[in-house]
């Protein structure tokens, strides 16, 4: 059973997958790139991934067979498992839980060789919406406070398999990163009784030098202190703190600037590797006028070593206004 | 001017450089690596590094000429600038200040071939004193908080020159990770009155399992949360919170298990890439009974994606018991 164990000093929980159990020599042998040969992924070799637990695909086709568009299954080497219970224990300094949990993946698209931003602006449509089913499906089990809902672009971004995937980890606890930005938020709440973020997007769009794009429901921006070059950030402009409260027609404009941002990047930056992560509101939080989710976008382009996230400092070579310009200025 | 920029919710500082500049096509050449030619940092090159601010040499020996063990220089390339003002002001929602700071590099070893596992431990004791000497240097200066001391080993840790070196950042702020273990600290002490890193020595040195070395001065061990396969923690069993008040017998030990541990990271992960921080103390900053100053090493094995720095949680193949075990029985 994988464990959940908290950092005694700062409080940050992590997942220590005692099944995968790797010794020494599994690490010098993952330098070797697996490519080509079989893709589990790909349509005709359902059999090879846990069975669907969320799917689209055309009318008169059967569960775990071809004629899909998205495929939501359990992955085969989960970091959490759904069954048992937490078993909240502490040993000494330091406290443990077992690691339940969910860790699906959203297969994005049957074909190959696509990426988010070679599919349609209407399957990035139903990417989102399996992302707030899954949510609103996982938010009845009693034991899950969160859900982190990610994607590794690109070997160097951390993906396993080519095939085109976006991960979901439901989670007992709530991440520290999360936690953080929800105080953050709320401090600024009960000082200013605005949301940092509804604020955040007004002083953008009136300074404009960050801004990326925007449509109707949707802003784009580089956000002032970016951890990396070209970090970009998507926010809705109506204030809400859970994704999976969006509206039909926001679901519509996210795919389609969602979309366009990432077809900008890897028109500025020749196709590079990237994580997003969406950031929502914990489940039945309360943090509704003080928080508002977004994505962030990270384009792997430094090498951002264990001295970053070792001591929580970045240094940035590139100005987000530059990076903001180049993506603003791009033609698509 | 570099300019330090703050993240108005989570109140993390960033360094933007902004001479440094890096437009799009910079990261896409960014990938070629250069190995063998030029070494700005071998004896003989001393005019190619800026002068040395502390070096330890023969006698008869001038500055900036071969002869030296250990070099301290500033980086040709700094993050941040000595000469200026601070000029804190507000933006809005947003904070920033001028990039004012030292960036200097520790030049290591006069043999272009050697890494901190092959020199003799006397070196590596200088290499401490080093440390010491630059830290209790910058103090002096009213504008700077925080000495930030590391290492990245190896081109995939962030290495750009191969010759090995050790690098320091002098900030005029607390970066974000120290301030949140000063006030983990701080609160396990208000509540317990006593400090929480002499509370886990005891309980790892009672429980054993995560131990992997000790002499009189320091202990080892592979943490109970371990962000990353193989983290290993080297602590005093003195209660400190200040690197620099170390007492000679305690560098002496220091260099000797410092080595070892890098010795035995070599054998048991084929010379890995890594990166060690030090944690210690801000200047005059009151947390002398709460904190607990160590390093802090990790080998780069799995990629740490943009994944887990961006959600603060992480996934960690290799439960900490297994790694210090194999740390501990392995044959030098």
């Amino acid at each position: 059973m994988p464990e959940l164990r908290k950092d005694p000093i700062i409080g940050r929980w992590v997942i220590i997958s005692t099944e995968r159990g790797m010794r020494p020599s599994d690490f010098t042998m993952m330098e070797e790139k697996k490519k080509g040969g079989f893709c589990p992924f790909c349509p005709g070799n359902e059999g090879a991934t846990p069975p669907e637990i969320l799917c689209y695909r055309e009318n008169s086709t059967k569960p775990n067979t071809p004629g899909w568009s998205l495929r939501v299954v359990a992955n085969k080497f989960p970091a959490l498992r759904v069954e048992g219970e937490l078993n909240r224990e502490g040993e000494g300094v330091y406290d443990r839980m077992n690691g339940i949990g969910a860790h699906e993946v959203i297969i994005e698209s049957p074909n190959h060789s696509d990426t988010l931003s070679t599919i349609s602006v209407k399957n990035f449509e139903d990417l989102l919406w399996s992302f707030r089913d899954r949510m609103i499906d996982l938010k009845k089990d009693a034991r899950l406070k969160y859900v982190l809902i990610f994607k590794n672009q690109g070997e160097s971004a951390g993906a396993s398999l080519e095939h085109t995937h976006s991960q979901l980890i439901a989670l007992p606890i709530v991440p520290k990163r999360v936690m953080e930005e929800l105080e953050g938020a709320k401090a600024y709440y009960s000082y200013k009784e605005r949301c940092i973020f509804c604020d955040i997007i007004r002083q953008e769009t009136r300074q404009g030098s960050r801004v990326i794009s925007e449509n109707q429901d949707f802003i784009v921006i580089a956000p002032f202190a970016p951890r990396s070059p070209f970090e970009t950030w998507i926010l809705p402009k109506r204030h809400s703190c859970a994704f999976d409260d969006g509206q039909k027609h926001e679901f519509e404009n996210l795919a389609r600037i969602f979309s366009d941002t990432l077809k900008r990047m890897d028109k500025v930056l020749s196709i590079p590797p990237y994580n997003f992560i969406l950031h929502t509101a914990p489940f039945n939080n309360g943090c509704g006028d003080s928080y508002h989710w977004h994505f962030e976008i990270v384009p792997k382009l430094v090498k951002i070593a264990g001295f970053e996230w070792g001591s929580g400092f970045y240094i940035n070579p590139t100005p987000p206004e530059e990076s903001a310009r180049f993506m603003r200025e791009v033609r698509l």
